[in-house]
């Protein structure tokens, strides 16, 4: 019998699309799906950036070189300078979405069978990057009590053993929320340098931070050859479906390896590099917009959260998401109950259950992820269907377990 | 001390590229270098594709289907079926260039530490990405002095291991341009068969076959389990910067698991799936021209190269590659040798050599392959400095070994 590697087996499913075939299912019956499960922001790309690519003069689309256009590494250089990260051009490899800079990440700096530290709740991805590169992820977990801030030092430093090589930070976060503060970053860092780890940072989300200033990792000093910066250009200009990210790094030897990476699928895409460039000709003025209508949402979500018996939920400082507790027994069921079995004036309400977000067996089980990537108006009709759905759902307590149906005519 | 991982050191650099820092000294000193040793074709990438993009109405960037828009699968799975390979949308991954459908292929059919079966001399980045996904590659020898075709498939059979999980051959092929014919596919089905192997099969170059009929694996029947195609854009519509290619195969199991490894990176890039849609656009006729392009292009180098005293080169069948063996001692030494101190007329030429094309150590030390990508005139000035070239080296026998020039001032 022909069979599928063990890692094609070991693959987990995208947490965020393992509900589609239900939500599909609830359209098909004309029910209107409410979709807070994924992040992909309904503000527009920028016409700018979509018009430089109408109007290049393209008459062969060729490769690209591997690290990126020069012209694109240089208007990105001068992107990073103004927000305070001091890099060059040769610090930066483009890379095909954020998605391939963590790729190139975990390749260059870790072996198989190593160690990479990450705070948990995670982006789910980082599950699945981590079973394709054969690294063994070690969750640190952060709780919504505490707003997801960063767990106690002690619970890192109990965490190193000599297969750990790097720790994995994401700020603002996916899914919480939460934006390290520049102490806590400090710590991160020493933490790194006592233990001579690498520290990865993913910062997807560096321009939605409401309520505190932005910390990169290459604001911090004495630790150049520490850091990669993981990036994209997918959610700070509404352009997820480019694929353009971008792996930074000081560290010369570390940029030379992911090189090699880079070399083996030959270029980035070309088309979205000419898209990503014309970012350069936003105004300056350009993200206060989208954040003020960001902002506005996660006001409206987190209110509304608050306000529904048995929820809780932390103000998230960043990002377009809020993680929150509901008061059901587990959020895996309730989620698919949500798209089979409930409706409210013809609406419902897809969530990601947060499940897929801890590594350690079991956490999560009550909680969501919500995405405000939806206009105000329909934000609220979304939250309605929570609220009734929440009044309805027949396990909506812990002791109360959910009556299964073939049981029920069987008895 | 921060250590690079040991697969970041492993990590082979390009051997089209290694020699671009004396291509780049030689622009600088005023030669012009005819570039034969990358596989970009100058050929345009049709209008009407652009066009697609420039006339998108596209107001937010979105993500796009893991698998690819559906729309364009459907349109695929119609291209397919006219060159007589029968399947579906389903059958279908839409992926980043065809260097990701090689990575899901190996992900998803190979543990780490199995082996894979590849003729060679083959494409130079298997290698990267079996360092990559840590498999081993294990060459068969074909040989120029037979035109590379295949070889006998007791050579074969004498790899199989228990670890053996599959094969993977290129056809036509990159970089000796043969194009195997329908009996050597049918032995290497059987072969597949018999051994419960997967047969992977990088059909890159298939519009470009010039004395005898192309052949799918997916021609083949009755091992559609064991079949995974593995296509691209880039050379079919001369579109290589636009990263699209495609995971083909019948058997569910394992389009499951690349779909897996399809959702890690969410999605392949969007603007680029406008424009590889609206091939279908394109007249029945438009092959024609492209190919009777490359097929002057073809004769005039083989002409060329086989008038040149003590060259030996087949004439390929297939792709724009032409494998040759020249009267030197070592294709490396020649091939730098013609970036820092040699030219002809202000000219020179580049050329890759072979080596990196070959697992074996030693083998393909005299050879060279060249890309027959620019045009005649061009060509024949490549041309003419290459046979210069030959007569002036200093190692152009196996016997007359490069005089160092440091060693004559020592003397």
């Amino acid at each position: 019998m022909l069979e599928v590697s063990e890692r094609g087996h070991a693959m987990p499913m995208s947490p965020y699309r393992r509900l589609t075939p239900f939500a599909d299912a609830a359209k098909q019956r004309g029910v209107h799906v409410h979709h807070l499960n994924i992040g992909q922001p309904d503000i527009e790309t920028p016409p700018v950036m979509l018009a430089a690519v109408q109007q290049a003069n393209i008459r062969v689309l060729e490769y690209s070189p591997s690290a990126g256009y020069p012209s694109y590494r240089r208007t990105l250089a001068t992107y990073y300078q103004r927000v305070g990260i001091p890099v060059e051009a040769d610090d930066i490899l483009v890379t095909t979405g954020g998605s391939e800079a963590i790729f190139f990440a975990l390749m260059s700096c870790l072996n198989p069978g190593d160690e990479l530290i990450v705070p948990e709740p995670f982006y789910g991805a980082y599950t699945a990057f981590a079973v394709a590169t054969d690294v063994r992820i070690v969750p640190v977990t952060s709780h919504l009590s505490t707003g997801f801030m960063l767990p106690p030092l002690a619970d890192f430093e109990r965490c190193i053993t000599p297969r750990t090589k790097a720790l994995l930070l994401c700020t603002p976060n996916n899914p919480t929320g939460y934006v390290y503060s520049r102490a806590e970053m400090e710590q991160l860092k020493d933490l790194c340098l006592r233990h001579n780890l690498y520290l990865l940072s993913d910062e997807a989300y560096r321009e939605f931070c409401y309520d505190r200033d932005f910390v990169s990792a290459l604001h911090l000093s004495g630790a150049d050859d520490h850091i990669v910066v993981l990036d994209t250009i997918s959610k700070r200009y509404s352009a997820c479906g480019a694929r353009i990210g971008a792996f930074v790094t000081k560290n010369k030897a570390l940029q030379q390896a992911a090189f090699k990476f880079a070399q083996m699928r030959v270029s980035p895409p070309g088309l979205a590099q000419v898209l990503a460039e014309a970012a350069s000709e936003l105004p300056d003025t350009y993200f206060d917009h989208t954040k003020a209508e960001y902002l506005t949402r996660r006001d409206l979500m987190v209110r509304r959260l608050q306000a529904m018996p048995g929820v809780e939920c932390p103000v998230p400082g960043g990002a377009f998401y809020v993680m929150a507790q509901l008061p059901i027994d587990d959020c895996d069921t309730f989620c698919r109950w949500l798209l089979e079995s409930f409706s409210h004036q013809h609406q419902t309400v897809m969530l990601t259950p947060a499940s897929g977000f801890y590594a350690t067996p079991g956490l999560g089980k009550q909680e969501t992820r919500m995405a405000y990537v939806l206009n105000c108006e329909a934000l609220d009709a979304a939250l309605n269907c929570l609220e009734h759905a929440l009044a309805e759902y027949p396990g909506r307590t812990v002791a109360q377990r959910p009556t299964c149906p073939t049981a029920g005519v069987a008895s």
